[in-house]
């Protein structure tokens, strides 16, 4: 079988070794996997994007890919592991809440827990060092998602869960207040370039919703319907894209919506006939 | 066919998953595809920049490798895409100037436009997911890149054209005034340690340059000829050298000559006799 | 052979395309090597964090890999150039104290004079280019790192060597003042979470110190013993752990040691009964 693409998202930044050794131990067993960093940049609280950029990711690895995500702000916390698949893509994580866009938007998803105890059998640490409790990335996602990307994910899979959704991520990922002629949801997500994502799916846009013909207000942010491309507005206008994810977007064309007006991840964002 | 490289320039920056889809998208199709980040830190507005790090970078990738240069102010505006070919390398850009150096500097160069129509059909987007009005990088230049490196250029390469060279970049990109005792360049780059990459090339520095008898300024820059390594200087005492790419470089020995002197991409740099 | 891995750790940061070229000249050479960043953003003069990320990734790394370790504070200066062998791995870097933890910790090291004259000869620059004085990055460490991992480190061995220990690392590599009841250290790196990692191993607590009954201090850093995990102590409150490479790191549960306590790289630490 040729051999799979691990995909990474971490909280652990680029300045220090720990992704580069979460690498080093995939490819000691499995020498043929390939690596594509998503991002190592998320803060450890934002939960929000990282489960974003994971579902931005997923439908374009090809089967058989592996999701090694860990943003995880109780690092050796009592929080369980989990190992989650849909159209032949795995995803291993910690159980809270980075599933949960893809738990949203994806009805084929299957979510089990990780036998984290076959994982470090089957991948101990090499001779002269320990599998330590600090560092789970390191001794335990990554060999899992190695693991899957290599065709293995039978022998990790452990028993069926219900996704976790901790009460900070629950109310946010899911539109609220459809039926009232008005949708509520939030900023998921904030870009390099200030673009605020929100967790309001084209698909949502249907009914009063479809035509357009809507304001949408976030904090200060207030531009009537959406545009199809940033160049339909002028250089520092404010405009609403359906984004490359197909999420509602907040931009300023060549600016910042996020500066401009103070936006942040979990900020609130209405859409109104 | 062994399968190519593509090296990867953008201002994606590294917090989002952007490249990391780029790549998916690229993996997917062509799984032996080896890719290199060339930088992903480039200002939107540093074209200059952009094409330097892609002429420094050119003649050390081996022949059958694509660039994929995705710095782009005026995205989704009309702006065309070309592809440009050198020694069996390939480039896909938006035709903005990043190509400038290039073919400043390489008379084999040829560039043509890019098939963007032939490239998202033999491309399109995964089940379910759109190919966006937004995201260029993902939809059309990673897959253009990967069949140029997979060996397919013939498939994409649209007629023939002179690249379009902005008014910001077209008199900063080659040097002026030669004949009159005085040369005159600009900075073109600065690099992480606040040295400034001009864009006067040790080609340039014939008939009364040749000597290494004149001085250099740049704002208040300013010292007499040039040195070959850094260790010619005292630690915090300025030199120009030529740079690994055969550029004169303005620098300070274990200092910032950016920072010292309030230089950037863009300002001026004379030498004189 | 299968090819190897090659692992990067430079002081290069990501902004320019410095770490890129380095792999195209690898890649080039030899097609089927993997890279592996570590980092790029240690500052030019934090040797002992070069030298803390070294040692912690090493293990992880199979057989036939080569590590390739540009920090240098001193280029194109006098300093020389080493390589090194442990278990079956290489290591190049310059000769300025990046392999003194390694020196420290592993009895089967051996450490060799790097041939550079037959490096460039074997891998010279690309026709049009020079090789240069002021990369070694590109020209020498990259080359050598990539012959190392292709199973050629026979070809650029040189003498053996004694690595040189500048002034300013000597001290701090190794604990002193065992036997007083008394073990001085020092901090030798700060993660991005502001963990501050300890010169002082697992295996230097012993004696009276392998009780965990004493004290740690760091300027105003002080706690009872060390603790197995994070979740032991209470969100904002401080600890020490044995770390994800066995030395003892101070930290702050959700928090930053370094920022709370003023405490960086070089700074001395004590444990006491």
């Amino acid at each position: 079988m040729e051999p799979g693409i691990v995909a990474l998202l971490t909280d652990f930044g680029t300045r220090d070794a720990y992704v580069g050794v979460m690498k080093a131990v995939m490819l000691a067993r499995f020498p043929g996997l390939r690596l594509v960093d998503l991002s190592h940049e998320i803060a450890a609280h934002d939960i929000l994007s990282g489960a974003y950029l994971l579902y931005s990711a997923w439908d374009y690895f090809p089967a058989g890919s592996a999701f090694c995500a860990v943003v995880d702000p109780g690092v050796g916390g009592p929080r369980g592991t989990l190992m989650a698949e849909e159209g032949g893509r795995y995803l291993v994580a910690p159980d809270n809440g980075l599933v949960s866009l893809l738990d949203r938007m994806k009805r084929g998803l299957s979510v089990f827990a990780l036998d984290t105890a076959v994982v470090v059998e089957l991948c101990p640490p090499p001779p002269g060092r320990r599998s330590g409790s600090t560092f789970h990335g390191r001794d335990l996602f990554a060999p899992a998602a190695a693991l899957c990307a290599a065709g293995q994910a039978d022998r990790v899979r452990g028993p069926r869960l219900a996704p976790v959704l901790l009460p900070e991520v629950r109310p946010k990922i899911r539109p609220q207040g459809r039926g009232r002629g008005r949708l509520e949801g939030c900023i998921i997500h904030v870009d390099r370039f200030g673009n605020c994502i929100t967790s309001l799916h084209r698909s949502d846009l249907t009914g009063p919703f479809s035509s357009g013909g809507f304001v949408v207000r976030a904090g200060t942010f207030s531009v009537q319907g959406f545009k199809a491309t940033y160049v339909e507005t002028e250089p520092g206008e404010a405009l609403a894209v359906i984004g490359s994810a197909e999420f509602l977007e907040l931009s300023v064309r060549e600016g910042s919506a996020a500066a401009r007006h103070g936006l942040s991840i979990g900020d609130a964002v209405w859409i109104a006939g």
